[in-house]
């Protein structure tokens, strides 16, 4: 909960005039129209109709596929209601594949269904299906370092579970499994990688995500089980017998194809050529609607902008909102407007994206060169009042925010809780009922603070040694 | 939380020699007997284990499939294991149904995917499926007040929400458009019916379950639409425009056959012909694995038993524990139980059945005539401690008790907090890892104690005037 706006108003004024003494980077001035625009999100901000008419009005938009170009037209239209002065889109060039079915089941000792979801551009098993013994494996680790012959023609299980925690820094060990299980498992001639399910949840669904695929020969059927199918199969296992599995999988791997990032600024009055780039990815996984992976993200940047575009004047330098493609499949989105944008990068004054589910923020996080702490440090007199802690200046700025920062982008990081995001991630359970309305204005607030100082403010961020 | 034991005790023996005082009619030593048994599943009883046995070794059971012929077999060896003294089963005859899929998609003016299951028994759509708009109804009374012009040929969407609540009492409204909606659907040639799933959750998941099909002519294919998808249609239909669904939905309707009851006895010692029936309920649906519905009923009822059977002597009467077959399609087991019984039902002294769930007991029901309360007070006795009070006199004895209660025969309800059965109820969600071991050690507690001090009372509980 949020102190009362009255005692937040009392203790600012407090704050601002011992910042002004001190000639601080942030002029009163800003940070007085970020303290209006906060607390005016944290009253009336509306990023959640935003996501609800993404999941309702298009719905699931894997990367170049139907439901990602409809994602794209409606992100044209969405930013030219919104008030944006300029929308466009820059075509990428992404992988295509199309979920086909994937069914699984016990056939000895215990016959019963499981459930389970491919994971990206996991191949199909022959027509008529495979049937197969299966092998535990602790972690990739144990598969990596098992005797061929041990896999040999079975279904490798890898059986790691995840840590929950706020920051999700259980999913960095978890996902080993999911992206590098599959190589694993083909260069030991498996006939077939099922993984426990990267996620926190005890729901019978799997996660899907992405694979490395790049170069492995030979692949072969990549399968998410859900977590109480994966215990299900630990206490087959327990009982000492075989347990053999049958799989049926159907999936297409298309030829590569279009989609786009989508761009939509509030050009700068003084200096419009830099940009303060937010961003947010536009395609999902295929089984939710997306609602926390990234419709959240997409609504809390669009809203965010809309709120800065509604202010008497422009802001001094441009607010740039990307909404990415195909993050979900390795960031080819974020990737290609670097690699195109190259020759510009100095101007993109810092880059953040919202990535991260639909819980309240709870952490900013910088990458900054130190001279400029101090600006962090004015920001976060707007933003402690809305339960948010000073975090590290070691922020990435988010999945595709990331490939900016490796170029020396500067970067911010508005971190939302995180304790209940794996139980939805890549799940046909990534819906809208999962995202709190009052929790999105709480982001809102937060990001409208964070991004108006930074495309207002006079002095710029610098630029941040990369790590090589 | 329990008080602690030693707490426990002392309070007791205070209670207990007011009750001598009072000549009661369950005598000191039984209560004391009662009061061990109690404290030693408090620590000791394992019915998670026998409910770990039945989700993994068999898995889901649907009424008359293979599942529940090994099931069926599962169930008599358990039995065999545990020291009953008779262990037999009593053939019916199910009607059978095969699920096969369901898939339904929004194709306008928003495509995307639908999650459903077919309802119990539903019929299948043509070949090429079938495309139809949706037509919304806030309940079933208001589809069957519909003028039939505005369904036909439409898919009756019917959006009941059902209340949470601990005693479960939201279920019955809810289950009205499952009941019947089919009927007046196809009454009003529908093209089909959907409805909200009869649940509490709000995950992606769709509640199937049992429709009244008897003497439905031109049945109509009907689905269950998880939660998440029926706020979907909802938002969909705000926006105006007509919104259109197409199915493709395949099941089998079977032939009658073969299914069982199966019983086990632990034998009376001075009146072997009189017998509490505690039961729970064998079959499940196919989605889950019938873990709370009802795998824990059967793991509370058996473990009892087995505590009972471990005693020194044999109880006065017989325990008998009925696991009936086919309860989630009308209770067809326990029907077809009283059915072949009629002559004997004087001798069943009391019934009640354990199909709630895994969650606490929290009250205790009667269905006794009023002479007999102060048994019941007794009990009271020692099942407070356990945290359960006292409830009303109406109990049935659960879904198949109320067969018996029907006849006349008393009933005992111990009924567990209900507040988050139906948000796994009938879904592929229903597993294992929804059930504590811990507050299956509570249930075991306090069907010991009931079940104890039935079969070894001197007197007996009369019969109740049935109500018609």
């Amino acid at each position: 909960m949020f102190r009362p706006l009255q005692t937040l108003a009392g203790g600012l004024i407090a704050a601002l005039a011992v910042t002004a003494a001190h000639a601080k980077p942030l002029s009163q001035e800003d940070l007085s129209v970020a303290e209006v625009l906060r607390d005016r999100a944290l009253e009336s901000s509306d990023a959640y109709s935003i996501v609800e008419s993404l999941t309702v009005e298009v719905g699931p938009r894997p990367t170049g596929s139907e439901g990602d170009r409809r994602a794209v037209a409606w992100a044209q239209e969405k930013m030219k209601k919104l008030g944006f002065d300029r929308v466009y889109t820059e075509q990428i060039e992404v992988p295509r594949w199309n979920r086909g079915h994937a069914h699984a089941r016990v056939v000895a000792p215990f016959p019963q269904p499981l459930v389970v979801s491919s994971l990206g551009f996991s191949v199909s098993t022959p027509e008529e299906g495979l049937t197969a013994e299966i092998v535990p494996f602790a972690d990739v680790e144990e598969l990596i370092e098992a005797p061929a012959e041990k896999v040999e023609g079975k279904i490798a299980f890898i059986n790691k579970r995840m840590e929950r925690t706020r920051t999700g820094e259980g999913y960095g060990p978890a996902v080993q499994g999911r992206s590098r299980g599959m190589r694993a498992a083909a260069g030991k001639k498996a006939a077939a990688l099922m993984i426990r399910s990267v996620g926190t949840d005890s729901d019978r669904f799997a996660h899907t995500g992405m694979m490395r695929i790049k170069d492995v020969e030979n692949p072969v059927p990549a399968l998410a089980l859900s977590a109480p199918d994966a215990n299900l199969l630990e206490k087959m296992l327990e009982r000492g017998k075989p347990v053999e599995v049958q799989l049926d999988v159907h999936n297409q791997q298309l030829e590569d194809g279009p989609s786009f990032n989508v761009i939509g600024e509030i050009t700068g009055r003084e200096k419009p050529e830099e940009a303060l780039i937010i961003g947010a990815h536009l395609d999902s996984w295929d089984e939710g609607t997306g609602a926390l992976d990234d419709g959240a993200g997409v609504g809390v940047v669009l809203e965010t902008a809309r709120m800065i575009a509604e202010l008497p004047q422009r802001p001094r330098r441009t607010l740039r909102v990307v909404l990415f493609g195909a993050e979900e499949i390795g960031l080819v989105g974020a990737k290609q407007y670097v690699q195109a944008h190259r020759s510009e990068l100095d101007n993109i004054v810092a880059v953040s994206e919202s990535d991260f589910g639909a819980d309240k923020v709870w952490r900013f996080d910088t990458r900054l060169p130190e001279s400029k702490f101090d600006i962090a440090d004015q920001m976060m007199q707007l933003l402690a009042p809305l339960g948010i802690e000073r975090g590290n200046n070691e922020t990435h700025g988010g999945p595709d925010g990331s490939v900016f920062v490796a170029q020396g982008v500067p970067a911010f990081g508005l971190y939302q809780d995180g304790t209940d995001y794996f139980d939805y991630h890549h799940t046909p359970n990534d819906t809208l009922d999962k995202v709190d309305p009052e929790n999105l204005k709480q982001n809102v607030a937060a990001w409208v603070v964070m991004s108006f100082l930074t495309v207002e403010m006079e002095g710029d961020l610098g630029r941040v040694p990369t790590e090589h």
